[in-house]
């Protein structure tokens, strides 16, 4: 009782006081016992600043968190508004949908990622339903999902606003897939999609059902083959042989697995030895991958398919449960604001390189929403040149050019990845070859020439994937700007203004690509790292666990992802239908 | 990647082999790292014997597990019918609202429970909506609540029918229960109430909600005050307090919590001195315990009641989220077939001493849905005195009763209570009263005078409390009958048939109380074991987890349950909305 008293008070003191040194030592079993110390300091309280700036944030994914967790200036009074009151690490989803991890293992409140902060935050779960730019207002309401009766509505006015609302699913219109089909983007829709894989095989398993339906019952099509709906397969793949072969022997050999892919391959987005794996992976372990097979309808019970390399024949497949993990769309209130901003023909929100969105101020916007409208150097070649041509001598020697070019690569990231591409370590090199074969310190260009040695520098602006890893760049990018927008805008540490006078007050945005993973099941891992470094298999498993371990938003889902590991190696996965 | 290959084969074999040795090192950490070695046979095949009797088992609650549990007869074939493919550890639902303990700790696949049985058996996720007790039929439908489209029906035949399952809501015809409350008997019920409590602090959160909004929002009701309606209560109590307060500092003054009893106390069938220290410890933890309150109507936002105490004045209570916790009631299917079977008027399933469903045959009905209708002593008399009477002289000795004396104490347990509350030794002591103050060896008693030395024994009977202890212990003892039943036809071992001839097969089925325990929150609990043994504060509640622990129907759901203790010490409770 002494010894348990004392154990209360600790962990009560751990979790209460602040300007605590918090020690935790967490044991967990992977194959072993591990143990992990950590020490977090609460900061003080927020400091007192007069005449701060109301920042809003829309969303809680990984843009707004991260852009949450890196904020750390008490000049700002900032209130986040989401339907989720919890940030969802989503690159486990896959695993969730087979019980390899808990849903409830992947969040955390985001109010507990505040709580630890020096800056104000408040958080509504709510959601927006109209921005109105002008006036700087925030329309919402409160969570339409929740539990209780009626919806609070309430008008929120801000300084600055953060948008990170994500996307939707996009179903290209295709009929039946919002009512027959399963998506892969929220929490609760992992968790439906779990409890449906136990539904078809307890239906399966009832008695009086015929050979033909069980067949259809435990076909499970997934129409997508990125990388969410191959690791989705692959999972599913996984637990059927793992796990549920072991609780339902009698239908075991009726299990399908299907992947539709209206492309040549799946996975085309990666190197094509991992695709060529994964295809022939995927073939070993039975799972029926069709490519070049594009949905066109779903009812209740069969999906109809475009056979896009047999002529466009419409075929037909029966099916028990359909997972739908392709595309992305704009969600509704993003799309009026759009149209309100005059980018009504746009797939998402365009922002300039500093995250800005066009077409008004004071609003940011990141994540899977937005998209960056690099500027082209063809646009601005008659601004570069006069900014270069210091002496307004009508030409360009390659000193006055070497001098902006510094700002130019920072500007038009174009011109760095066009130079890498060619082989080129220097724009005299690309001067000269506009020019011809001369000496390079006598080279002089008029602006034709110019526009001619630039020309094809364009053709090299990419635009940036749909992905957790750019969405936390942007949050911490735009978070770091906030911190210093004071300071940069004394002094200002951007590229040179080509349009314009002076200096950006920041360096544009430049994503940095980490790598990416694709589980293939089995234990097995592809991993495409920067530099063109393929790794495929169980070493490449190891490494997929512990960056996804390191990536936690904290100790906690840390320690009880990691535990679920342990659990399913120990005891296999859960299929209790909760 | 050697030492994963192999770890990875290692856990393969221990979940596929059968006929393996399973030895699983599990380390948990509450406060330290406890290590669990276990071992596991996995029996042989089921072996094949012919002529088996058809068992069909409604439910997988206490009763129906723990009936298949202990079932190890391979004359058997077993067929499991249930909507919910999972037992639960129901005691643990209180701690699943507010996410003490996770739903998915407490669950368990029955498929896993039975896997490992030598008796055949099948499962069916399905809920029975017939019984036909005359053709040996029960009509069933595929679960309602999935995800899959349409329903299948079927027929299953049975030679034997075991119904555990279980009692549904009572809400006593108050209006607006079913509409507006919550309720607390499955883990759905529970996983809906841990989202509202935090809808509520959201909405409560929001802003341009008023201060009386934010009151009757942060007004938690609980109608009941059993031991599940106060260990929810003081659950809820710790979740705010520990928990909750540091992520809504704004209104963690608003919150109140109610608990609602129209008797006089708070949890009435405990000893007075733990129902006096909850009463009390609730009063210092701000619980408003109302007694004497009767919920007679509940509305979107407001609670009617009775106040008993004060004349049956009504008064209304604003409230954010009720739950329901009081009252058992019949599953409408299980009413249909006790008006065919003739027991229309009863509350719940009449069965014998042996749980056989009374008027009709080979049907079997245990825990919550059943009611043992006891025998009354009176109502024997005349074929017990037949009985001893064995020269039909008209007249009893003693000696002529004491032979027949443990039949009696068997058949009738009343009267060996009856005779320890008097605290007599012996049945001549009651004979003795009955006649004067006689020799006891020369007592000699006509029929009449046996009838008033036992008049008052039947006020002894006692009806069984629905708990899982009452389920489980039924359910073996069933198990156990069935497992002996050929044995039992040959060699009964039952007490004499005083209305018929010979002994009945088995002994009737007797309940052990082995304590109760009321959880009280802030790591308190009140025990109450057998012989009045009273224990209340932090050892008791220490008692509890090893209890709980040990009483985890597979070692998994141990391991999770323990490690989710572990981590709500360190990272306390998660507050997000999944």
């Amino acid at each position: 009782m002494l010894s348990f008293g004392f154990c209360e008070r600790f962990c009560k003191t751990l979790r209460d006081n602040r300007k605590t040194i918090k020690f935790v030592l967490i044991g967990t079993t992977v194959s072993g016992v591990g143990y992990v110390a950590y020490r977090e300091f609460y900061p003080s309280e927020v400091e007192a600043v007069t005449d701060r700036k109301k920042v809003v944030v829309l969303g809680t994914g990984w843009a707004a968190t991260s852009f949450m967790k890196n904020l750390d200036s008490p000049k700002y009074e900032v209130q986040v508004v989401s339907p989720r009151n919890y940030f969802a690490f989503t690159p486990l989803l896959p695993s969730v949908t087979c019980g390899t991890v808990e849903a409830r293992s992947i969040v955390e409140p985001v109010r507990n990622i505040f709580r630890k902060k020096r800056v104000d935050v408040q958080f509504s779960e709510a959601e927006c339903f109209k921005i109105d730019a002008e006036n700087k207002k925030v329309y919402c309401k409160s969570n339409a999902n929740n539990n209780l009766n009626g919806q609070e509505e309430f008008v929120v006015d801000y300084d600055y606003l953060i948008i990170g609302v994500g996307a939707k699913v996009n179903t290209f219109n295709t009929p039946g897939v919002v009512e027959n089909c399963h998506f892969l983007k929220e929490v609760e829709d992992a968790q439906k999609i779990r409890r449906t894989v136990i539904d078809c095989f307890e239906r399966a398993n009832l008695p009086d059902v015929s050979e033909e339906e069980k067949k259809r019952i435990l076909h499970f099509a997934i129409v997508g083959g990125g990388p969410t709906g191959v690791e989705f397969a692959a999972s599913l793949h996984d637990f059927v042989n793992e796990d549920l072969v072991h609780l339902y022997p009698g239908v075991k050999d009726l299990v399908k697995i299907t992947l539709l892919e209206a492309g040549d391959h799946i996975l085309s987005m990666f190197d094509k030895r991992i695709t060529a794996f994964a295809e022939d992976k995927f073939q070993r372990d039975g799972i029926d991958v069709k490519t070049g097979s594009m949905v066109v309808k779903v009812d209740g019970k069969e999906i109809s398919t475009k056979e896009l390399k047999n002529g466009g024949k419409i075929t037909t497949i029966p099916y028990g449960m359909a997972v739908w993990s392709t595309g992305i769309g704009t969600r509704p209130f993003i799309k009026d604001f759009m149209a309100q901003i005059g980018q009504a023909s746009r797939r998402a929100l365009a922002t300039d390189e500093w995250l800005r969105v066009e077409g008004c101020n004071n609003v940011y916007a990141l994540g899977d929403c937005a998209t960056i409208n690099q500027r082209k150097v063809m646009e601005d070649i008659a601004s570069i040149f006069k900014k270069a041509d210091k002496g307004n001598s009508g030409t360009l020697t390659v000193k006055e050019f070497q001098e902006v070019m510094d700002d130019i690569c920072v500007r038009y990231p174009q011109v760095e990845l066009y130079l890498k591409n060619k082989q080129m370590h220097n724009i005299a090199d690309l001067l000269k070859e506009a020019k011809g074969d001369v000496e390079k310190e006598s080279i002089k260009l008029n602006i034709e020439e110019l526009k001619t040695a630039l020309s094809k520098v364009d053709s090299q602006m990419k635009f940036l994937p749909a992905t957790a890893q750019v969405a936390s760049q942007q949050g911490t990018y735009l978070a770091k700007c906030f911190n210093r927008m004071e300071e940069c805008e004394e002094k200002p540490e951007g590229p040179l203004r080509f349009r314009g006078e002076g200096r950006h007050r920041f360096k544009p945005f430049r994503y940095q690509h980490l790598g990416q993973f694709a589980p293939l099941g089995g234990e097995k891992t592809a991993a495409q790292l920067p530099g063109d470094w393929v790794s495929i298999g169980h070493s490449s498993q190891w490494l997929w666990y512990s960056v996804y371990a390191s990536k936690q938003v904290s100790w906690r889902t840390r320690a009880l992802v990691v535990s679920d590991w342990g659990r399913r190696f120990i005891f296999g996965r859960d299929s209790s239908r909760i």
